[in-house]
């Protein structure tokens, strides 16, 4: 039995995943965001992790919401669908809090259009999945959670 | 006289169009964004379509009311300013909830800075319609509602 | 009733555009030059505007027809196919005889192959209209009309 | 011996290539058009192949004599010299009358200036033939015919 | 002693520099933004300018916040942050209300990520001071007023 | 107690990764592949999934070790290594024979030289996992698993 | 005085040309192609040289008077307007022949739009003359003149 | 009757072409390898023409398979599968070996994903065919018997 | 009062600059650079600061003049206008030396040609100045002499 | 006969200019620039018109050579050799001291490497004159004469 | 005399050079790759510096020689000939052994087809020697074991 | 002992090669040029050869040095330092006299920024060193001298 609070973790989603099971089926997925999230948090409960969410369509939003988990937060998890390939402030909150997090996607952004290939948010992520669909999320948590429980 | 309601439309225009008629007259023209829509709502009116209205500067604020439109919104007519050129939200939140769109635009954006030739939107669109000031509005309209009201 | 001509307009109408209603149905649709000929003539009568065509596979021919615009044409609608991504020839008669001009696509070019996203003629025309099959002919002649009657 | 026409094929050439056998021997070698045609006319013959000729300096005569094939030639064998590199009013002909062709070249044009490399028709014909010198019409023919006997 | 209130400037900054003073040091320096307003805020007053400020990380509000300046604020200041190389937004509001703007940065954009290297502002800002750290807002302010009060 | 085999899956390693744990261990970190692929085999076989490796650095054995996978294996996960970026053949190989893959990195190969950033592989894999070291491949195996497992 | 005919010059000017004093006079200036044809025959004559006049919108037309021109024009003055930047056809013509050119510009095509830049034609000529008006023919007909008489 | 060995082809297929017949059939048809090998023998014995064949998965078998063709073969039909676009070995190996060869492709490569366009092997072949399925190999071979039969 | 010698810098123009006053007074304004230049040293003087003065319009002595700073300079402030942009050997002397320095510019490179944006020089300065006109050369001073005067 | 100067014009000849006559005859020729000169000088001055000439290897010094020609020139002839590709200083010589300008050289340098395409110098001259050997001074002075003499 | 072995060097050797002295001696030269390897064994020898020669056309194999020289071989001489374009497994495998190398070619890369001008091993290699023919080999090895006895 | 003077070479180091032993000791070492130059004129004398001097920070001295080698320099080694990337002019001297000569280099420039990988010499030298510091002036006049002394 684990009852002491490991970790605390952070997942964000970024704009229209709200739509997630509503929208586009075909490359999303039939599964709802809050279903995940559920879902996810479950899975962090049996581990001893705290998870909190934050989705939002607001660019600024989720800037400031990355800012907030300064000193709180160990790592976030990050699905940040199209602002991944347009938001330089994305990638400015994520360095500038200097809170490890793992980049995920539901779809396999290289079968998408050209612009979908490159991430302001990659290159200083300690890792990328994409491709699984909900399941991306589970993977990338546990990529995450190895990383923090690795000793540098 | 028509007193059935035939199709319901949403008028969305992006960053800076709340200052038609105040900002660089010689691009944009005169008429203010109010007088547009009041116009365009009147010659909707006559024939028994809805128009509704959404101006914003927040790239978030367009891609809710774009979610909200899904299920009541038959098509969508969208200047969406210099989002056009930058926002991948945008096409995302047009896609996902699958409503029919036209992009327009005041100015020919082919005479212009060049970053304004590409459009993140248009691909996807059933057309384009640029460069007849206000009239573009009411162009756009006839397009959209001639493509609803063509059988497919 | 209107009795007095107020302009006169040439419809131009480049390569491949005689097959129309005979071809690539998926793309242009089913309807023929000539019916968007006559319609569109009906509309202009109906508006004291003389409206002429030309369609010709012939880059010369075209650019010589531009030629005998001047003078004698207010405005011209001009749907150049192929040639509005390969011909500077006919920029150079459009801005050569300085009159204001369309231009106008059935389909939307955005959509198709990329050497179709560049033309030679837009970033001099009064206005780009495109994707709503043979309806784009009726919206760009209301485009160029309204933008006559405008006083400069 | 065979009595019944099989097929009906056209065999275009376009610009400069009336002075086959006369201009850059070096390049093109030294027999005549009508040598080349009137030798494929008789393999085409012992074929029970009808081929028809036609060679242009004019690319909108080449696309209206695509168009008149419609309906009445099988498949089309086209070397469209320079306008290979610089015409998209052949390549909407061809696709917009819907007849197989195959591309061929005399010289191989992968050897020569960079702006022969690409091409507007290849990537929609059956296949392409090139750097056989005449030889080419003959293996063009071939495959055609081979292409259009192959049951689909 | 000045007792006349000679001009009234605006100071933005975008997102992330809420951060200042505790993110990436190394790159931004120690002082937190309060301070450097504070402080610029003096060296204005002294000069009988009022310099009003502005922090978002939201563009849409950098938007608003910019067009509430018309009328009422002769030139502006901004460290736009990453929105200086991702938002044709800012740059329509800047260009729409038509205040004279300098443009500024702590660090050195040249020095860092390529894709720091194009600014949609800065080719219509009357001047660009970048790499100073704080003190390029004083520089930057030294610009704009220094050009404010050259005759024209 | 599962003891009925549900799935047979293969493990490829390209060039260099026989080096694992003896070669720029900043990048790479300290496990041998033996290592990791008898921890990864053990994990596979607690779910009833057969494991096979192959690692070779010849392009010819990786392509025809996937096509002996015809018709046994019934997924693919590959650490193409340096070939992720240059081989077609591999994925000509992973194409044709038609078996899902996931493709997967020790490193994160979006902080590398920038020839790093393109697959060959990537479009048309399951989805991609990159940057975990050693703990990719049994993300990746999971992924995999995972894919395999749910209806389509 | 010189009463023996020295050599035969064809001058061909492409599409647009016919217009020259009647267009875009600011770029072409007010002389008429008649007078510049009239006043070079004369100072051709004067120095035993007979010059032919050919004018064609038509790509397809001017490739077959330069090929007439084979046997019986020793050299060739080309100012091919738009098709200097499109027409791969017309150095097909011009190589095919083996006739030497000069290419000349009424305009200095490096200050107008970036595809004025590249023509198909410079490379293999023997010169090129832009920029002077109408009195470029002069000179580059002087400088083909001068090449000629040139001992090779 | 031929009864004297003419020449000595050797007809090379590189990667995953031994799966013919067996992977991606939409694109590669159905016949296997050694169908297409025994057929085009047959073919070559028959007019005195001794056939070799080597199919190698490796790039280094295939480039020493054609170092020993130095002096005993006199022509090499080349399909090089993904080869073709990423090995400058076999290019040299085919120049250095200094022995003429043609090179082809069941299907049209210009179809295909943009990293098929470029071929290192085309510009030093004699020719090119593609697109004909397995009846491109028997064109290739008659190009290849017409060029070395061809005095020189 | 300032009686001690606190710092001694190098002023150095480049190219063209000493026309100033003299030359393209609309992007450089009317002020001669001996002007700029004792105004100045003016300003320096009433800080203890040294200021020398350098113009040269060859590279070379503008390298040279720089070698010779080593040791006795504590900053340069460099307007190597045309050299900015072309000029690796000044790149190299400043490295070189290794003395700190501003690049500044009179006019706002932003504004003009595309090949003055790049600058070789900027990557590696302090900071970077421009737009302010003769302004620039006093603000390029306060922001070397703030950084030299901070504790590093 | 003239006996009152009418003009002032300057020759610039840029670097290696001196080796003529001397160097690489099989592109520049077997004429040494003397020669050159003082025919040209002839010339001009059976023209009224005085020619000075200046060469040099140093970029510095000719740049001062043309400010030298403030007030005093009335037009320079500038073949700038290799400056004509690397020199942005150059060019702003020119416009700095406004004086009018045709470029020539004496091989037709698009027919050379890639990297002498593009001059930076082209498109503020008047003209531009490429290609006929030594002859190429006297069309450029032409060329100038006639445009100086021609009311503006 | 030198009795004691200082070092032990590996000479590698790519695609195609086993061909030495008998393909394209127009580039390569006359000497057999065996004739290069003893002589270059015997000037090692006379410094007591042991020279290990490996060949080979494949890349794994290349791939694999160089792991085997860990913790044996001080330093490697490179002429990977066309993989040294195309394999970042070759550099991968030389930077993961961690063996320092210099790169070398027979001819000078600079002057042949472009897509040689790139290596993948350039970069990391101590120095390159390229052009000088079978020389090349010696002056490689002098500035390896120059390199290797400079203290570090 | 070799009394007979075989060979006159010069030596060209271009600008900033002055600084060595005193500029960025990183990247260039320690020793000094005057070392560098009396070292090799050692090595040179003791093969009969002659080794002449020269360093130039100004492009043009280096022009004029180059052509006054003609006649009486066998051949030039030149480390034209940040000149190799910018000086059209200096390849044009090295042409233009027709000294043969080797590029030479003290680091590896493919290290380092990537506008040093571009070589305006290197295309045309005998060969290229480049890494080996000092002692690439060694191996660049071995290299040289062997390629002298090898009769063509």
């Amino acid at each position: 039995m684990q009852d002491v609070l490991e970790m605390r973790l952070l997942l964000i989603n970024g704009p229209n995943l709200n739509l997630l099971g509503k929208r586009e089926i075909g490359i999303y997925g039939k599964t709802a965001l809050e279903t995940i999230e559920s879902s996810l948090k479950d899975k962090a409960s049996s581990q001893a992790i705290e998870l909190e969410f934050f989705q939002s369509n607001f660019e600024g939003a989720l800037v400031e919401r990355i800012h907030q988990g300064m000193g709180n937060i160990d790592g976030i998890l990050i699905n940040a669908g199209a602002y991944t390939h347009t938001s330089i402030a994305l990638r400015d909150a994520l360095l500038g809090t200097n809170i490890p997090y793992v980049e995920l996607h539901l779809s396999n952004t290289q079968s998408r259009e050209s612009f979908r290939y490159d991430s302001f948010l990659a290159d200083r992520a300690i890792g990328v999945v994409a491709g699984f669909g909900p399941y991306s999320y589970e993977l990338a948590m546990q990529g995450l959670v190895n990383y923090l429980r690795t000793p540098k």
